[in-house]
């Protein structure tokens, strides 16, 4: 099974990334572009038939692992 | 209008960050975890209502800044 988690900074965290490509965009001449924030992608392929299960251990991983939870939210999304 | 991007390495180009992140699930002892890639996730809010005007921009500037299309490929979304 394909499972994909993107893991974002809060609402309330500054994202200096976010402001860099922001900025540039700017620059570039896209004046219409308010706002910007980046994150991670994560496509993962486990041995897992079972849906609920694999949701389970994405979710654990991405507490354990893939995102710091005081200053990032997750979301996991079922590919395949 | 918010519209995400999501930028991955094409499938035939190495993906030393998704290997290393990989390695460490197994090493934590997900050994059903058989694939990790890892990609770029950009979150962009802009002054357009027309859907596709927006996303032809978006387009636009995921080819000229925010993916190198030699070796990634991208997936842009529509959020509201």
């Amino acid at each position: 099974m394909k499972i994909s988690a993107i893991v974002t900074l809060k609402e309330n965290v500054l994202d200096p990334q976010g402001k860099v490509v922001n900025q540039t965009l700017k620059n570039m001449g896209y004046s219409n572009i308010t706002e910007v924030r980046q994150g991670k992608y994560f496509e993962i392929q486990l041995n897992e038939n079972n849906k609920e299960k694999a949701k389970k251990i994405i979710d654990e991983i991405c507490k354990k692992l893939l995102s710091n939870t005081i200053i990032e939210d997750y979301t996991i999304n079922i590919k395949q």
